[in-house]
């Protein structure tokens, strides 16, 4: 058991806090004999990056990853390889701005996890929310691109289909948008609104939610496993383990209770020699094994809890007070949640990939 | 790692299928000098028991406990108490009519996991669904029953809030009522209309799908841990293991999504020298530790897949065809899934409560 | 985390007491479409049995062993198949005579887990030592019966080669002795020697102990992983957790540390086109990974602490007293260590075996 | 699982090659508001420290510890405490000469884990061993120092006890001696005489193995569990995870096999109204738990695989042929293991100490 981990035979373990040197993990399991480089892990990193519109915090962090171990390279091999051995990756902190968070050492920011570690621990690292930062994502997203690598044949993407109140329009819905807006949206109409609509907020000093929605193409059908190790199940602690999650679902997921049982059993044919399913309600994942298609996984992300309004708490005395969060922060932290989200797919198909080979394999 | 078990500090691991000779499961780690009788176990299966009303499957299925092994009782003891070692439940199975199943061996059943166990293991177990079965659920229950014994001070109870697309009033809510409708649902009006509507529902041999709330009150702040280590992340991954669950929610879920940075953040009061949230949006958890408010959790339960319609499947060796699914089932598995869900719960507290002990306590 | 359970990919968990109503474990992990009988299982669990001779202990316990899940055969499979559930194994205890336990359980008997086990629950089931009896071994051998069915290519054998302060002659080594003599030593003379020897043992109601070793023909190189996945540290923790275990050594093991350099770093040549070691001080295993020789391991078992001399103790509530263990006894609980021992080898083999396949397969 | 993680609510997860730019750990699981600073780990480390005598090896490697996350201080906390979360051990390399090892990239040193790491993985750092360095051990010793912390009222104390085939005289032991000569040995005597014989051993190209016994006095009665979470067997994996460790054994180990029950099972009186043990052959433990008498544990180190001498072998390629180990390198390993040895010990016990209040506290 470990607090800090995440996976089986595929596992991370991560570390750090927001204005301590640095963040990263440790990824153990990873097969030998993949090239891998820093180059390629820093791409995702890239995305999730703060600091690269307006509307996301303006925390300058180049993010600059460096792997410490777990590959090797000579004159033989075509780059650096994996060996088999725990690969680190370091991710030193840059603009840490301590300073900002002088004033709310002894009080607990409605929303935060302030009170909860103190109530746990008896003592907090406030500076910039310490471990409960949404920096440990770098760490994720490290990973994730390590974790993509042990499965190449699978295509993981992500998007945001909700900010605050306003969904967007499926019938819009286009791959190609997703990089195309700071939103990771798929509906270039709905990114525009978001633009006017996340500046309002922004400029209120308020906060909104989002939902994030991932796709895994090219899964094939059998990996995961019954009950306790469902796929499903771990891409529900998958997501849930990301900071400001409060839901999961996979496929129809909360509107299929409202399904008759005729609507929601995916029907099955033979397309050109394969089973295809009629419809995908399943999101890909029956008795907690995929179907071979699409897995599909959609979380809810709550408001950043850091506005500028006053809000009612208590002291770490116990005492009545009122708090307003300065220092810089996403007005939607859902958007970067979307690279992470990926991250997080992939790390748990790897696992169950390297789980199925172990059992069945 | 275990495919088949649940847990860290307090753990389970299940065995059994539909059609065997029995199920159940083996606690691990349970605290010394804690009274425990099969009957307080029996009370809580009594309440999971299929056969009880005509709204849930007509299999006749005593599941009568027995406690094989980790208590003792001499004439010193009051009765048997837990010695630390690990405690053996075993349910016989009685009411098998495997005869019902032989003509879908060769046949995919839409919505079961049929299709999938065969892709993975390349057999399976057809009769009742094999390990697939919703029988695997009483062993959750009994288990759910001794973990509560480990957390005396917390109080956990289940609702259906949801019948297919028919949500309770919440104005209505009233604890006492859950036990006295077959839906376990605190709106009585609400229970009249899911009495008339699953009537028809199960006359037409279809099947719907429910919406469950899992609340747990006294709990200390404190429980739960940062990142991997989540309360909500562990109550996710417990709720998405239940058979036909696809998707969970915490406090106010997916609808914090749509909520202003201001409405969403608990604001925080003291009353009668302790600390109280004046609203509980976060569902008792703040960066997965618990806040001290109730724990509150929700999760959808698809239609059972068992309909008497037919539908289009393929075979095993990829030819298609039509299936309907006789046999005995509930037309709403999400009723029964209640006194599961509150299992899962207490599972996922007990645990925590001794993973906070081991690394604060 | 699990006190009860031994390995990851393939993992047993234990469960039951000397007096309880059975004893057994949970076996999971087992790959799909292996064949599986209760038979097969039982040759092996008769092997351990109690009673056969009268050098170890007098309980008659026919060992009978049911299969509870995890397998299935229907007219299309050549008998029972494992389908990748898990495998229920459930042995029934028959001869308790519990009375004979009553007036040990205020008094800890010197060397056994009485005082330590009151010492951390509080509370101990004293009844034929309850968890601590070496019944438990019963549920390894059962589980070691599976695990050989994974890795079909290896060959594990056990053999007795100390008794008491009496080793055997090494240079008489013929496995085809260990099944003649009760034993299981592979010293034809020896086995003479110690029928007399134990004779006396028995007679005085002493006891001694034994050192065990068992070999694993036909592993590949490239089974276990370096440092915390070691191989050898697997095998040291399995045959330590075995119980009146106090020592195990892989190879060389102790001796080695009397090498130089040049004696204990077995030298490689080919032969047949495949690598062979001129010497095997290495057990097998270097850097925690097979090479591909013979697995070696040897563990010492102390003498039963069962004896009907009078010894020094206290009680539970600290008064000094004397004790004398009467009741059925193994004067060498080593004998059937060696059984145990081939089944720990073949659980640890078996779990590696699909380690590697899970990482590098 | 983890192939390079050790320990459950108290565990590592170590990094690192001997010739990357980095090696350390990730220690989870410590309590938090534990004072700790690098200076105290420093401590630890400079016993271990490799260039410190003419007896371990040449290379010079300050190995300074710096602490990157997990401990928190400001200007009300007393210096840095630990804070619950994570705490990450980096240890830069400074002393790296590849070249020495181009030579050996095709070529299987024996005694060595050049073999069996090609064999599994088909890929190796040869430079320096890469993660079969003995380097990876200086993690242990960081981590080793956290857990002391832990456990405030236990004394560990490690001491070499023979060096090649010559053991100390027991009758000398000198708890002071062992940090007034370069071999950790409490015997003052053996001290002098090591001196010469392993002058002798180095100036000869070749090397010598020892044993090593580790004590820890003040675990109170109870720590450790039954079976498959016995405090031994734990100890066991501990030690035989280290480098080049062959057996391990508790108490009087493998001697215990030559007594007499009589002697064997330590009998038990009251002093000053605790329970005292008259003798402590179980080493501390029985049934896997602490019996409050000091905690015994040895383990042999073989002799290190690399000499000057030209031994037979073979290339990657399969083909015959002789090395010989330039570069530099401890002639007795063994001697450095005696720090390692301790901070396992103290991991073990560290993890015990958390378990068992997770189940019982």
């Amino acid at each position: 058991m470990s607090h800090n981990s995440f996976g089986h035979l595929f596992r991370i373990t991560t570390f750090g806090e927001s204005h301590g040197p640095a963040i990263g993990c440790i990824v153990d399991g990873c097969p030998p004999n993949l090239p891998l480089t820093a180059d390629e892990i820093q791409a995702f990193l890239d995305k999730r990056r703060p600091g690269q519109s307006r509307f996301t915090t303006q925390r300058q962090e180049p993010d600059q990853v460096k792997i410490l171990s777990g590959v090797f390279a000579d004159d033989r091999t075509n780059g650096p390889v994996t060996t088999g051995a725990p690969i680190m990756l370091m991710i030193e902190n840059v603009d840490q701005r301590s300073k900002d968070y002088a004033d709310i050492r002894d009080t607990f920011r409605p929303g935060h996890a302030d009170f909860t570690y103190q109530a746990k621990y008896g003592i907090r690292d406030y500076k910039g929310g310490g471990r409960s930062s949404a920096r440990e994502t770098a760490a994720r997203v490290a990973a994730g691109a390590v974790a993509r690598k042990i499965i190449p044949g699978v295509t993981i993407k992500g998007a945001l289909i909700q900010m605050g109140p306003h969904k967007i329009d499926r019938t819009n819905w286009d791959w190609g948008q997703v990089d195309r807006n700071p939103f990771f949206t798929p509906d270039a109409k709905a990114a525009a609104f978001f633009a006017d609509y996340l500046d309002g907020v922004r400029k209120s000093g308020s906060s909104c939610g989002a939902i994030i929605e991932v796709t895994a193409s090219g899964v094939p059908a059998g990996w995961g496993a019954p009950l306790y190790g469902k796929l499903d199940q771990d891409l529900a602690a998958a997501m849930m383990s990301i900071n400001a999650v409060k839901g999961v679902e996979i496929g129809a997921g909360f509107e299929s209770a409202a399904f008759s049982g005729e609507q929601n059993a995916d029907e099955i044919r033979m397309h050109h020699g394969k089973p295809e399913f009629l419809s995908n309600h399943a999101g890909g994942i029956l008795g907690g094994i995929s179907t071979g298609q699409d897995v599909v996984v959609r979380f809810a992300v709550k408001p950043t809890s850091s506005i500028l309004s006053t809000r009612k708490t208590i002291t770490s005395t116990g005492e009545e007070t009122d708090v307003m969060t300065k220092g810089r922060h996403d007005p939607c932290v859902g958007i970067r949640a979307v690279p992470v989200g990926e991250a997080m797919m992939a790390i748990v198909l790897a696992d169950h990939f390297r789980r199925h080979r172990g059992q069945v394999g």
